[in-house]
């Protein structure tokens, strides 16, 4: 019996930052000195290799064409390797790893998103803890085979379904929270797994990465005040390709007809409109209430209990694949890998 | 000694719908029924007037013109009553009651918001409770005066200062949450209020009301993806009077620098730019890492803890006042009644 | 298809009590005046019976002659009801709950005990939500048998297994925790079970109602102080049947000597001790660290995560029984009913 | 200005433990090597000196003996430090913790106590965090003063008045709680004071450190089933010289006339009974209902929210200083050092 492989990726983010001493603002250090803080990875029983973005990448300045850097650098090492972990800023993590779960199909091996709120080489710090537990948790086998075989991140105790998280906090150190799924795994005095709601694996198909991410799209966060004016300025956009619409409670917003007849019209274009709540639990129930009606029959999709994170990655990758309008509301409305009911 | 005379408004919203059996749908129902199914309110110790907009509004509908509508039946009551009980959807509820905390000034009398996620005519059902124990407290007195002198929303057991308050659940009875402020009571075998944590009146001024409220004002919530030609396009409308960037984490956002030219543009023409987090708990810190000091340097006004909620009442009122830019930004980082830090 | 029939018993207890304005304390009343508070119970989908306890017993006085006495009431009417409620005390009902969940062998119909925390004539009361979500719950049927085929204890939105709860607050609303088990359902817009976390019924035997419990016998909590003296007092107790030990964390307790030597003694005289936590989460590991290993070697039964309100029904039923010492700690250190892992 | 001075002084537990690899039970080891394995103490911006008891105390084998050495310790060092972090096993921590608050009369330095669920040589572990953020806290001066002047109990970041704490967990990191207090401090990504909260000098007189406890107590948790048999066995003691009586809900035990009798008789006698609640959160309110009325009428000494912890260890010391029955009465219902209402 051999040891698992892990290979470690450092994106950027806090857990990789020093202090520059003059300006008192953080910064990314070399990747090979974060080992030296953390002597206790080498008594893990795995394999470590570790591997860097040239250069890292601090967290608000994530975007899509670093995803599919990411997505590569996995799609490359994966015969070579018995999980991923991923170390990340957490501002966007949650969006990143929400949009690594779709791009990453047929995925039979653990891909761990971790980071922290405090810098590792801080005193009080959640960044070991973090750090560790993600790589045992990779390195799990069962049977001969990955226990986890999706995508996650770990934080603070807790190991998510990726694209079920969202970040709740910008001070605690329990920063994130995945409100409409149970935790995979806690860790505790014992580490312990949720078994029931791991995702099982559908087929045996080998795995394939999308690379396209259309980004032309508008979030749109319902408020009181929105009015006629606000979204017919918004909809003029002429690359407009999708719309995320972050609705009231349970999928709802004004049934003035404004807003329901821009709608619509850009719907009859083929433009895709997507109804998710902006409230961090819960879920969409189009038809509910008269305040939701009206968006189902113009043919507004329902992201039901779905992210905004989750939401937007699905989108993107749905529409970089120019997946045919009707198409698109089926694959929409279903659960592709668990991110929604 | 005599009773406290409370004064419940009902403006719509779930606690006082019905179901239309052909539909399946909610509607709205005659609020003189309201009191029907709560025999209850008989038997507090206070009088109960009740008033009801003339066609109630549901939660989805809400808009600047109805919180002034709101305001005027309090301004038009204010003498004559001592503690008000505003019946309100919960989807747009903490919108309205951070709203309504910036346009009373001075007030010196409890306002509560309340609702209800099933219907006060549902068998299992939260109305009641919500709605007996907000006028219990409305009625609250100490040393002859109200013991509550703000706007606060109760839900659930818990009452909250109402503008650090945030829709954050869907579907659970607990659905609203202040992350950044303590609860000012809360309901359990005992009534018990967090006397510490009340808004102190400043002054002995009379009620002041604002009711112009500027909306031509852009709410944008950063994701990874948002590029140059979707700023660009958001930016370019003729109208725009203000804007509400919600960043990651403490306030972060690129440190490209289409990013930062494009609002710095906005910024040098007179328009405010606040900078809001996304996450429901936390505050802005901007200038600690280096994705923020970018933000800071080219005048971007930090909402610090202040809800997005909150931000957007505060700013449609300050820029309804036609504050200029200077005063508005002084005016937007120090707190008017409690809403940040 | 015809409604169900549901049985509600009224013990005693807190949601069944007015004020004697005299002394200012709280006396049962007649049970037949408790529907009148209520009205809605006759909308409920389902046929209600009520049956009271002739003389209605407060829940600090409960006591095992009472729990058979419940015991034969459901036994007498099991074939006529579909389910049961059983309103009792908050105080002592996991006490109550649990043993049932013992007396009750091959249950195949739901017992929900259900109480509150207010008297349901109170204005503020959560007495009117426990009672109606709890008859609703022993109402659900599927595939025509019922739902929940367990004892279970509702309290404040969530169905517990009931020989896994605690009484864990004396004020507040949420009185009751499960700790070391999920909820069976959450009650929220709408009412969810947990399938997976529902005890399945292991056989088709006819209900078997278990009469005899023995209490002679101690819970001894252990605590720094408690010496040689008062463990010699407390065990040379003549009428002594077993003994209960609420031990520190994960089942330890001093390593001293005295102690080990004492408890061996009576062991060996066939009074079986189990060792439970006094922690309200988590579970005895003895043998894991050196302050409970000498409690393995001398014969100290397990109680792993049961709680002390479970050990207690479960050792007075098995001695009631007179099972042998040898078959006692088999018996106690598998799961009859869900009560431990 | 120069460097606070703190004592960290290990008495024993998990935070020091290795696992003795041959029986895989875990093992104390010498307290030098302790600070091998937390490098980063050297960084902290304060003098740490180290004393270990000479035999290191595992947590369950804790005993008033060991209290007085631990006080004596401290007072010993008193002059010459300018705060105290006391290293405990954390299954009897809030035990040990709440009697020193008592012990330590006039303490005006930090004695902040902590430890770990997992050793602090596991990969996995609370020990470096619990232990770093202990010491950085005890060192926090204000205006040349300790910030805080009590005993604190900090585990997973959060700092509590240590005699209001209960270990409520044997598995998960965070595994005490302090239901009737708010926290005093907690450790995110800043370390936030709850300045209100901390305990204020009443005077500023000498240390003075309480070493008589008497141990001939009893605890008594009440259950359903505890019958005269019973009672009379354990009040027949002839050593016994105060009872802690852990009653139901908020104060109630049943109201059978054997019961009162026997607890009159004692009560008589001069030995005090306390009445404290086996709920972890909530107050005893005796009098409210008819099942503590002929409590109160008895002469039993209501506890009202202080736990079960601080209770004995203030009996211990009450008792040890030959105080008189009336007057200890009278202590015991006021509040000595912030550990009750």
């Amino acid at each position: 019996m051999s040891k698992p492989n892990i290979l470690l990726i450092y994106t950027g983010g806090t857990i990789g930052m020093i202090k520059d001493f003059k300006t008192g603002a953080l910064k990314n250090f070399n990747f090979d000195e974060l080992l030296k803080h953390i002597p206790e990875l080498h008594l893990l029983d795995c394999h470590i290799k570790t591997k860097s973005f040239d250069n890292p990448i601090d967290s608000s300045n994530m975007k899509p064409e670093y995803w599919v850097r990411l997505a590569e650098m996995i799609e490359d090492n994966y015969s070579k390797f018995d999980g991923f972990v991923v170390l990340h800023g957490s501002d966007t993590m949650s969006y990143t790893a929400s949009a690594l779960s779709f791009m990453l199909e047929n995925l039979s091996k653990p891909v761990i998103f971790t980071g922290s709120q405090l810098p590792i080489g801080d005193l009080r710090t959640d960044a070991k803890e973090n750090l560790i537990t993600s790589i045992q948790i990779a390195a799990v086998q069962e049977k001969g085979k990955p226990k986890i075989q999706e995508v996650c991140l770990y934080f603070e105790y807790k190991l998510y379904r990726a694209n079920r998280t969202t970040k709740i906090n910008a001070e605690h150190f329990e920063a994130f929270a995945s409100l409409n799924y149970p935790p995979l795994a806690e860790s505790g005095v014992h580490l312990v797994f949720n078994d029931h709601a791991l995702l099982k694996l559908k087929s045996n198909k080998e795995l394939k990465v999308h690379k396209k991410m259309e980004t032309q799209i508008l979030l749109i966060k319902m408020f009181p005040g929105l009015n006629e004016d606000t979204l017919t300025h918004l909809l003029s956009w002429k690359e407009l390709k999708g719309v995320i619409l972050e609705s009231f409670g349970s999928g709802n917003v004004t049934n003035e007809s404004w807003l329901t007849n821009a709608l619509s019209k850009i719907i009859l274009k083929g433009i895709p409109v997507v109804n998710v709540t902006q409230c961090s639990g819960g879920s969409v129930a189009m038809g509910l209430y008269e305040t939701s009606t009206h968006l189902k029959k113009i043919g507004v999709i329902s992201g039901k209990d779905i992210t905004t994170e989750a939401a937007l990655g699905k989108m993107m990758l749905l529409l970089g694949e120019s997946v045919k309008p009707s198409e698109f509301k089926n694959l929409f409305e279903k659960s592709l890998c668990g991110e929604k009911d």
